[in-house]
C-alpha cells in the first residue's frame, strides 16, 4: 500500500515544523505512571513483581468468553458490530444495577470504558481550573491522573485504619466558590493501603458530607474481592442522590475488556452522558454484549466465590511470609479483610525510594508509597500485591525484601 | 444481592443534597448530539433513515471475527483478558503502519477507543480554555464535541469543492500566543459532504500551514472507500511532524470493537500517551487481538474492495434516485467518489430544519446542514447517507424527500 515517495517538507527549510506544536497548559502537570516504569523494571522474567495491580489471570473465564463470543456471534452479530448507544447496552445495565446492593435504576449507570474512563468523566463534568478536589491519603494512583488534566487544586485529607479522616473535612474543604467539587474515596480494601472503612466511619462521612453538600465520588472496584466478610454498604446507598459510584467488571471478570460503569445522581447524569459520547461514542457493544451474555443466570455468584478463595489463600502466603521473614526488622504491614494489596511501613529513617534498587537487585519489586500521595507521603511505606506472583513467588520474594532491608540497615 | 434497605438520609432534610452538585463551566457548553436526536426520531421502523453514519452492517465480517475469537481465546486467553499497554498491542500496530500509505513507524502509533478518543486527546493535549482552534465548515459534528469540552475558541475558514479554503488561513490563525493550536479537516469523502480535498489544495495548505506553523489535525475513516480512483496521499505523509493522523477500522471492519489510532509526530507523542493512558488506561486489548488476528494476511486488501463496491453502487442508487426525483425543484447536490454521504442544498428560501419534520412526517430522515456548522450555517443544506439504507428504501426515501420538499414549497 505505499505509494511513490512523496516529495516532504524539507525538514532543513527554516519552516521546519517541529517546533510548531503549542502544548496544553494541563499537560505540564501529566506525567508517566511510576508504576507503570516500575513495571518496565520488572519485565526481566528474572525479578519477583508484587507491584503490579494485575489480577491473577487463572482467575479469567476464558472458556466462558469463548463460548459468549460464539453465542454472541452467532445470533447477534451484526448488532454487536455495529455503533451503539452511549449510555451502554441495556441487558448489562439491568444486569449491573441488579447486582449492586442498593436500589439503582439502570437508566443511572453508563458503561464506561474501564472504570478509569469513569474517572475521566466524572473530572470532565465536575471540575474547573483551579477547581479544589479532595482526595485521601494515600489514594489511587490513576485517579490523580485522571483528575489533573483537568487542573484542580488537590487537597489531601490524612487517612487512617477507619478510612480517611473527617475531621480536617471542615479546614480543607472551603466555602463558597471555592467549595470543594468532590471527595474521591475508595472504602474497600483500597488501593493502595488495603484498608477497608469501618462502619460507623461511612456513617459519620455520609452525614458530614450531606451536611456541607460536598459531593463524594466512591469508587469500589474491589468490594467484592472479600475474604471472610463483605465489607459494610456502599455510601451510595446511604445518600444516592450525592455520591457518584465508580464499579468495574475488571476484577471479578477481566481487565482486558474494559468494562467499567458509573452511577450517577439525576443532577449530573446528562452531562456525564454527554461527556462519554464526546469521548469515544460508546464502550465496545461487542465487549457489553459479551459480558451480559457471560454473566446471565447469576455467574458472578458462582464465579467471585472461587477468586476471593484464591486471593484469601494468596494474601495468607503472604502474612505467612512477612510473619517469618520480618522478625526483628521493626516492619509494620496490615492484615487485609479482602482485595489484592497490602500495605507495609519500613522502619523509622529508611526511605521505600532508596529500598526499590536494592530490591531489584535481589529481584523483588513493589511500589514506593510515593507514588500515591497528593500531598506528604510517608516515605516509609510501600504497596505489595498479593494476586500476581504465585505462592511460592511470594515466598521468595518476601525473603529477598527482607534481605534488602538489611542491606539497607547494613548500608545505613 | 439486596441487603435489607439502609437507611438513608433523608430526602425532606433541608441538607437535601440535590443542589449540591456544582457542574464544571466546560458542561454549559456540552449539547447532546443533534444526529443522536435524530435518530432516535427514526427507530420507528416505518421511517427510512438516510440521516445516520451507520457502516452497512453487511459489509461487517461476522465469521472471520468467530474465527478469531476461537483462535485468541485458544491460544492467548488470559493475555487478551489481562492488562495491556497504553499505547496499544504491538502486531496491529505494525499491521495499521504497513498499511498506511507513507513511511509510518510503529512507535508513532496510539491505538484508541475508537477515533472519537484520538480526538478527545488531541484536544486535552492541544487546547487551553480560549485557545484558537480552526476547523473547515461545514465539518464532523464529533469533533466540535471532542474539542468543547477544552473551552477553545472554534473558528470556521469556509470550504469550497476542494475542501478547505486558505485564502481565509493568515486572517484566521492570529499571532503569537494567540495563535491557533490546531487546524482540523477531514479531506477524504469528508463527513457531513462526502468532498475530497483537491491535490492542488492539499499541497497548498500543507505549504501554508508548514510557513505558518499551524499544527494540522487530519481525519481519515474513509479514505479507502473510494469507488474508482483513490484520493491524493494524506496531508501527513507531505509533512509528517507537522500533521496528527487520525484513523478508524470502524469503517473498514466494523465500529462496534471501537478501534482507532493517532499518527503522532514526537513533539507530542508523548503526552498523547499519558493522556491515554489517564483516559482509559488502554484500548481493550482482547480487541485488538481480534482485530490483528483477523487483519493477518491482507485481510483488508480483500475485504475493503467488497464495501467499495457495495457503497459505489448505494451512491449510483441515490444519485440516480435524486436524479429522477428532483427534477425541476432547483436542488442541488455533490457526486462524491467515496465514502457514506453526499451534500445536498434545497431551493433558495428553504430552510432544512424546518423541511425535516415534513419529511419525518413522509417517512424519511436525514441531517439538516447546520447540525454540521462551527459558525455561519447555510440553512439551505443537508447530509444524505447512502450506506445503510438499502437501494430500495433509498428509491423511496429519496421520492419521499421530494415529495416533502413539495409539501414545503406549496406551504412556502
Amino acid at each position: 500500500m505505499k505509494p511513490d515517495a512523496l516529495a516532504r517538507t524539507d525538514p532543513s527549510d527554516p519552516s521546519d515544523p517541529s517546533d510548531h506544536w503549542t502544548l496544553a497548559r494541563r499537560t505540564a502537570r501529566m506525567t508517566p505512571s511510576v508504576i507503570r516504569d516500575i513495571l518496565k523494571l520488572t519485565e526481566n522474567p528474572e525479578i519477583i513483581s508484587l507491584a503490579g495491580g494485575l489480577p491473577s489471570p487463572r482467575t479469567f473465564p476464558v472458556s466462558a468468553f469463548a463460548a459468549a463470543s460464539a453465542t454472541v456471534l452467532a445470533h447477534d452479530g451484526p448488532a454487536a458490530l455495529q455503533y451503539a448507544a452511549s449510555e451502554g447496552f441495556a441487558p448489562l445495565r439491568q444486569t449491573i444495577a441488579d447486582f449492586l446492593p442498593w436500589d439503582v435504576d439502570p437508566d443511572q449507570l453508563i458503561i464506561t470504558t474501564g472504570s478509569q474512563q469513569a474517572l475521566d468523566l466524572i473530572a470532565k463534568v465536575l471540575i474547573d481550573p483551579g477547581s479544589r478536589v479532595l482526595v485521601e491519603t494515600p489514594t489511587y494512583l490513576g485517579a490523580l491522573q485522571a483528575f489533573t488534566p483537568m487542573e484542580p487544586s488537590v487537597l489531601a485529607l490524612a487517612s487512617d485504619d477507619e478510612g480517611v479522616r473527617i475531621d480536617e473535612l471542615a479546614a480543607k474543604m472551603g466555602t463558597g466558590a471555592d467549595k470543594a467539587r468532590l471527595l474521591y474515596v475508595l472504602p474497600n480494601f483500597q488501593n493502595p493501603t488495603g484498608r477497608t472503612m469501618s462502619e460507623a466511619r461511612r456513617a459519620a462521612l455520609v452525614q458530614a458530607a450531606a451536611e456541607r453538600r460536598l459531593p463524594l465520588v466512591e469508587d469500589n472496584p474491589y468490594g467484592d474481592l472479600w475474604f471472610d466478610t463483605p465489607p459494610p454498604a456502599p455510601l451510595s446507598a446511604r445518600n444516592p442522590e450525592g455520591c457518584a459510584y465508580v464499579g468495574s467488571l475488571s476484577k471479578v471478570l477481566a481487565p482486558g475488556l474494559r468494562l467499567g460503569y458509573i452511577v450517577a445522581p439525576k443532577a449530573i447524569y446528562p452531562k456525564l452522558l454527554q461527556a462519554k459520547q464526546a469521548a469515544d461514542l460508546h464502550t465496545p457493544g461487542y465487549n457489553q454484549r459479551l459480558a451480559a451474555e457471560v454473566l446471565k443466570n447469576g455467574f458472578l455468584e458462582r464465579h467471585v466465590p472461587a477468586i476471593r478463595a484464591l486471593y484469601k489463600q494468596q494474601c495468607y502466603a503472604m502474612l505467612d511470609a512477612l510473619d517469618k521473614e520480618m522478625q526483628g526488622l521493626d516492619v509494620q504491614w496490615n492484615r487485609p479483610g479482602g482485595g489484592m494489596f497490602l500495605w507495609l511501613r519500613l522502619p523509622e529513617g529508611m526511605d521505600a525510594t532508596d529500598l526499590l534498587p536494592r530490591a531489584v537487585a535481589r529481584n523483588v519489586a513493589f511500589v514506593p508509597g510515593a507514588a500515591f500521595h497528593a500531598g506528604n507521603a510517608d516515605p516509609r511505606t510501600l504497596r505489595l500485591s498479593f494476586v500476581t506472583a504465585t505462592q511460592e513467588q511470594i515466598a521468595t520474594g518476601i525473603a529477598a525484601l527482607a534481605a534488602a532491608i538489611r542491606d539497607c540497615q547494613a548500608a545505613g
